[in-house]
């Protein structure tokens, strides 16, 4: 029997739920409601639209043969009805109608329905400073407020900018203003490194590195304190914890909250958090109203716990879900791992499933690996490096999460992704090692990194390696001068040849090929800690240490690239 | 108890197992012997070399780090013996001794052995016609090999030549020729289309068509039947059915065969293919020799048969495995569902699992699904075509392997990897439409094309849409003028506008939004076939007549990007 579904939210899930229910029951209604004046655009492109790659804002909104996903568009080819610039203002679950309100006119209607969408979405959280409110600030809302942060920068207005959130949306903002149109860009960021949260410090700092070479300012540790205007009600001046920072242009990216007033007022059932908890149907406490998107929560496939993640990828794929099972379906939509990627300039990051500290946090005894490598034969001349981090879980070697940078974006998106198709079955660090990866060598390494990876995790698993991170080897480099250990660098002697002679108390050198044969001029009673350029000649001489009887060693992961790209100076 | 260890075989396997054996009995000995002069090199590198991406032979043959991979490396770093140019004649597997003689003095040892490892690789398949010693015919068989071709192209002398084989190294090889030596090349194949067995027809004419604007000529169908000298006992002329094709380099690609006469004669089980047969444990009949990577035949995971995968990948993941079970460990290689990737000019192939053709020789009801789209949100200035090949089982959508083509090489070669790791598990095609890609404009779509190729074949599994491919409706095309179907081209009128033009007679067009309102247009007793631009509208079109009550009714795969992507002159 034909229904009429009512779906709140027409941006991403909804018209794909929309579009998706339509092809499976041609003879039932579809209405869909939007606060907003454009609809159906791809929100994650704002960052590519400010900084010029996308020249013009349409382009978000037209589908891949050109047509603008309007009201118009959804009415002829997909036969829905949709109503802009409407707000959805109450649920009656009993009477099955929610009340819309038009906002030019104010006019208000009850809509009734057989089925409900909340495809509600998220919205930027606000920071509570004094001037908040000053023209010149703004957060990354829809495409209304990214063509007004557009047109302010194309108009040559701005010369200096503050991006407040060194998460995703801030980062792709800073890039956008600082690579495209030359705006002089410092993030300001109040927990101690960039894209916290989603990956470790290691591979933060070098991201930040690679960020601050192009001419991005980080200011971590640091907490935006108050606003301040200049002339007719603009911002100048971004005042923290340390500074004043001058300032045209203000970017407020510190993260979102789920639109779940609505739901909650309806008496749905809301997490803490106020994510809409929803079932693997996507349904919520109410059988006949649909949840997906940004406004609610999920599980996460690893730790089983309730997750909020945020990501365009996962709300496309909930919109045919929903679709489905308003027509009677039983699709799944099980949880989520957390994939992500971001592109930083010329170096882009990618992860899924859990950080190391995130990991902790939830219970596993867990472990982090590291590999740099080339991201394909080293001899092929469009290879480029790769740093992986592998998240395992200490006893079982269940590989809990990847995170990584990579100069060659699709190569290292390749990996991750290929992970997060594994990790719902609980892979191990062997596994890894043992996957099949196609191989020709303007692709990959006969090895491949995730072969190396899950390699490299199972001998530390097993204590055929010992360790440590570019972090730890930077904390023992600073302390050099009391007991510290014996740094043994044992590549050949012409790579060691500079830090023998800036640090002659403190570098030593045995290439890896000489060691067995010069095992006594190595310390028998002093820790040792292993070097060489990636962690591969390192992890041999540590077996052969450790095959001559030394307790007390450990390999620096990684190697002098990993190092080097942290930016630790020595 | 220290054992030694007797490798035959000093590339891509022989150095692997020796390296991880080493690091995990460190007491054992270990003595690896080739026959080459040249050893441990990177053999899928030679198109690489001959073409002049890579300078230097040597750098196939050297660490990341840059040493070279020679007897002094494998001794000083490894503690491994090499003997090379030293040919392995005869097993006594009775009194565990391999008979071996140094090439250039005739000299003879007889070593005795615990462990014996085969890894005595493929040798390629040669051509039995008259002049096929004539100098300037090669194959492509080894790093040697390789140097006589470099120096014949790089001196100038060769402005004609004649690949004969269309698989990897054929193709490879033509690339490198017309791409770095302006060389004109001609491929021939006596199959009727290129990369025979890893693609099917449509991707293949595609493939083609690309190599063919970059200046390749390619002559299918057709046999070499001899080849012809000129002046010095130099090849002149390849002599096929149909030409006489004038030519100063030849190269021979027509497969490989394992390099297995060894083991026959020793007595291990060999089967007739001459692949030797291994357990899962990489042991051959006998439990005290190993063999693994082009000399052995595997268990394909997808078929459960036995199969003959001679891939670099595999190799060097077997070397691990052996070289851990030479230690009394348990390291399993199951098999391989076979994935592969090549770099054909601008654009990249690869693939994973059976291709149609293959899956229904191994018994299965399968079809295929095809996908063209752009491989990252379509507003993205980087995009690029990617058309996949999905092949699916009917009536349990289990997935069975997946082809494509695509500009972006990473992008292409990274969703055959994620499929690859899951097939081995037997995902249906829903699990497909279903899964977490990490998501970011500048690497994909919102809803990727892994997603939409799960989701479309999903769609034809359960009748909701039928498809035909290129090559079905390029038969329909060539027979428009009989009683042929009714064509209709759902695109907006703009696009479709040239054909109707060309053609009044037999090209229609209804935009896809103004169907269901012209649906008297359509003749009720005549089988129609929708095309659009992808597959998008013509599906959506598809559910709009179904839903009318049209019966006869296809949609074209891919749409006119594929069909022009095939070169079909319409």
């Amino acid at each position: 029997m034909p229904q009429h579904v009512v779906i709140i939210g027409a941006v991403a899930l909804g018209p794909k739920a929309a579009a998706r229910f339509k092809r499976l029951e041609p003879d039932s209604r579809v209405t869909m409601v939007d606060r907003g004046r454009l609809i159906s655009y791809g929100g994650c492109g704002i960052p590519y639209y400010v900084s010029g790659d996308v020249s013009d804002a349409s382009e978000l909104q037209t589908t891949a043969f050109h047509m603008l996903r309007d009201e118009g568009f959804f009415r002829t080819t997909k036969d829905v009805d949709v109503r802009t610039e409407t707000e959805a203002l109450r649920i009656d679950r009993a009477a099955r109608t929610v009340t819309l309100r038009h906002l030019p006119t104010g006019r208000e209607e009850v809509l009734p329905y057989d089925k409900l969408v909340l495809a509600t979405g998220s919205r930027p959280s606000s920071l509570s400073v004094p001037g908040a409110g000053l023209r010149g600030i703004h957060a990354v809302n829809g495409l209304e407020a990214a063509q007004r942060i557009r047109e302010l920068v194309s108009a040559g207005g701005v010369s200096r900018a503050v991006v407040v959130g060194a998460g995703f949306i801030g980062l792709e903002m800073a890039v956008a203003l600082a690579d495209m149109w030359d705006v002089q860009t410092t993030v300001v960021e109040f927990r101690d490194q960039i894209l916290p949260g989603v990956v470790g410090g290691n591979l933060a700092r070098m991201a930040q590195r690679h960020m601050e070479e192009k001419g991005v300012v980080f200011r971590l540790n640091e907490q935006v304190r108050a606003f301040e205007g200049g002339a007719g009600g603009r911002v100048a001046r971004v005042v923290t914890d340390n500074a004043a920072l001058e300032a045209e242009l203000v970017i407020v990216a510190v993260g979102v909250k789920p639109n779940s007033e609505l739901a909650r007022a309806a008496g749905l059932n809301v997490s803490e958090r106020g994510g809409i908890r929803v079932d693997e149907f996507l349904r919520t406490s109410d059988a006949r109203i649909f949840a997906g998107g940004d406004c609610v929560e999920l599980r996460h496939l690893i730790t089983g716990s309730p997750a909020y993640l945020p990501l365009g990828s996962l709300a496309n794929r909930q919109g045919r879900v929903i679709g489905t099972n308003l027509a009677g379906g039983r699709a799944r939509f099980p949880g989520a791992v957390g994939s992500w990627c971001v592109k930083l300039f010329d170096l882009s990051a990618a992860g899924t499933g859990l950080t190391l500290a995130a990991a902790r946090a939830a219970g596993f005894d867990a472990l982090c690996v590291h590999v740099s490598q080339l991201d394909r034969a080293h001899f092929h001349p469009d290879k480029g490096l790769m740093s992986l981090e592998l998240v395992v879980q200490r006893g079982t070697g269940r590989v809990l999460g990847m995170q990584g940078l990579g100069v060659g974006g699709d190569a290292l998106v390749g990996r991750v992704d290929v992970l997060a198709a594994l990790l719902p079955s609980g892979p191990t660090a062997e596994d890894l090692g043992g996957l099949e990866m196609a191989y020709s060598p303007p692709f990959a390494a006969a090895l491949d990194i995730l072969n190396v990876l899950g390699n490299a995790a199972e001998n530390i698993l097993c204590g055929r390696n010992r360790g440590i991170q570019v972090d730890e080897f930077s904390a023992l480099w600073a302390g050099r001068n009391g007991q510290g250990p014996y740094l043994l660098d044992c590549r050949e002697r012409a790579n060691a040849e500079t830090l023998l002679q800036a640090h002659p108390e403190h570098w030593h050198n045995i290439p890896q090929g000489e060691l067995r044969g010069r095992l006594a001029e190595i310390p028998r009673h002093q820790g040792i800690v292993l070097i060489c350029n990636t962690g591969a000649r390192s992890y041999e001489a540590f077996v052969t240490l450790a095959h001559a009887g030394f307790q007390d060693v450990v390999s620096v992961e990684g190697g002098m690239t990993a190092v080097l790209a942290a930016g630790l100076d020595i």
